[in-house]
């Protein structure tokens, strides 16, 4: 069972391929869409009266428990951004907290012995409040952004004592440890708490790092990408997903999860919202993890 | 044997760590440095009559013919720059062409039958005129950059025609064929003559694209980068150097020459100018290969 905490919002995005306006979006979507494919998921997090929940009926059918989901008086969370050509970094044009501003995360009952918990990005100081309710999950991973580790650093420091993974992204990672170099702002990170550190660069693949390892899985190399939206917090779900089907943590268990993380996350990118993450099937991501051993596969023979 | 028709430069170089003065450079000189490791190389390039001539002789010892090595009246081409703290873009502070200007290279009798050409960064039409001297090598490749994309694009177009390959950086890939995604960027490019592009991306690896297949050499993660230049010009010498050594231009044994291109990419960064290619040892490439079989391996073992 993964249990994930993060924001259900309504996202208004522009790419230069298309706009879409008002679409199932936030990090625990993202997460949920992507995780459920591989795993049952319980998400916590709050919407506004204005949400339209029935849109989350596929999740739900698909083995998400929305029992969680909390319905509060006022309007939800909403975020409009826009891609230039690169696709690299979105643009805020305008981000609405609603409900979600006051969001404090309550664990239902049934969730709180969920062995694999992810903490999607929100305010830190949640994000351990979250840690004080369940029952010693066998691996907490958390995520985070620039805005928390502007205004909530100390706070930040204190959750990297109890997560066991951390995913952030690489400009996050040098602002964090104001080290530009990843390999040392891993180590940096890894001498605070966590035994793995994932660095996501976006359209050119993520790192894991452990004191002793390092391994690269790259972004897939799509011919046509069409909103990044998710990508991050898609690729969490895969990587979440598939280590809480298989509840093993070895090192080559967790390099297969980065491959489902990268995979889940490149299906994400394909469509707006969490569209394509509903309609891809098994054997699609079979076929895609298929091209990833294909992307990087060589022969070491040295002559 | 493995022809290389490149500029042999005076480089002065300014890093966060460091700078130098007037020390070997240019893609020649870093792709011969490169190669050398792997394999027998002709260099074919101009210097001016301040050239220190004596400094190339470590080249000459580990097998680089400087035979082909003009040197003409004048000053040598030095090129003076700069790299900021992210290390990823140099800053171009002053570039004296001297003799490299007007040179036209004159391919020596014993050069025109080597089976591997690699045309590094000049004119195009002195590329093409290389190829007019040669004798229907077994494999050609070229290098090309922003300026000669910019003013010499219908040349470059017909070079492209008569190359088996080119490598170029991600931003001269999007440049020359206007597309920003690089899968449709290399779709052009094959369109129009070689049967393998390779997209580098600097500290995010490179691609290496046919018509059916692609594959990904990540960039490895060192923990110091000391000073990026050569990098490219190194990356293709690895590349080269082990295609000529090995003779075998198998799909297998092209991703294998990536690897190598990746590690003499790898060390090339690791100090000023050619100083880290001069000291790696057979071991130290040996090393470097494990690693990065251990860098991207993974079990894809489907559930």
């Amino acid at each position: 069972m993964l249990l994930v905490v993060g924001s259900v919002a309504l996202d208004s995005v522009e790419t230069p391929f298309g706009r879409a306006d008002n679409v199932l979006g936030g990090s625990g979507t993202f997460f949920s869409a992507a995780a459920s494919l591989l795993t049952p998921v319980q998400l916590v997090g709050v919407v506004g009266s204005d949400y339209p929940v029935e849109q989350l009926q596929p999740l739900a059918k698909r083995g998400v428990d929305l029992s969680g989901l909390e319905r509060a008086e006022g309007s939800s969370f909403r975020w409009r951004g826009r891609y230039r050509h690169d696709l690299n970094s979105a643009e805020t044009i305008e981000t609405h907290l609603g409900v979600f501003s006051h969001f404090s995360p309550k664990i239902p009952e049934q969730f709180k012995s969920a062995p694999f918990v992810f903490l999607a990005n929100i305010d830190p100081r949640l994000q351990l409040d979250v840690l004080r309710q369940v029952n010693r999950p066998k691996l907490v991973a958390c995520d985070t952004m620039n805005f928390w580790i502007e205004s909530r650093r100390s706070d930040l420091l204190e959750l990297l004592k109890h997560v066991d993974l951390i995913t952030l992204n690489d400009g996050e990672a040098r602002q964090l440890t104001e080290k530009f170099n990843l390999v040392q702002a891993a180590r940096w990170i890894l001498d605070r708490g966590p035994r793995h550190v994932i660095i996501k660069k976006g359209e050119h693949g993520a790192f894991m790092f452990t004191r002793d390892t390092i391994f690269f899985a790259p972004a897939y190399p799509l011919e046509s990408v069409f909103d990044p939206t998710g990508a991050g917090d898609s690729f969490a779900g895969g990587f979440m997903g598939y280590l809480a089907r298989t509840g093993d943590l070895s090192e080559r268990n967790m390099r297969r999860a980065m491959i489902y993380g990268a995979a889940l996350g490149s299906f994400a990118v394909e469509k707006f919202s969490v569209q394509r993450l509903l309609e891809v099937t098994q054997a699609d991501i079979a076929r895609r993890l298929g091209e990833f051993q294909e992307l990087v596969a060589f022969e070491a023979e040295i002559a």
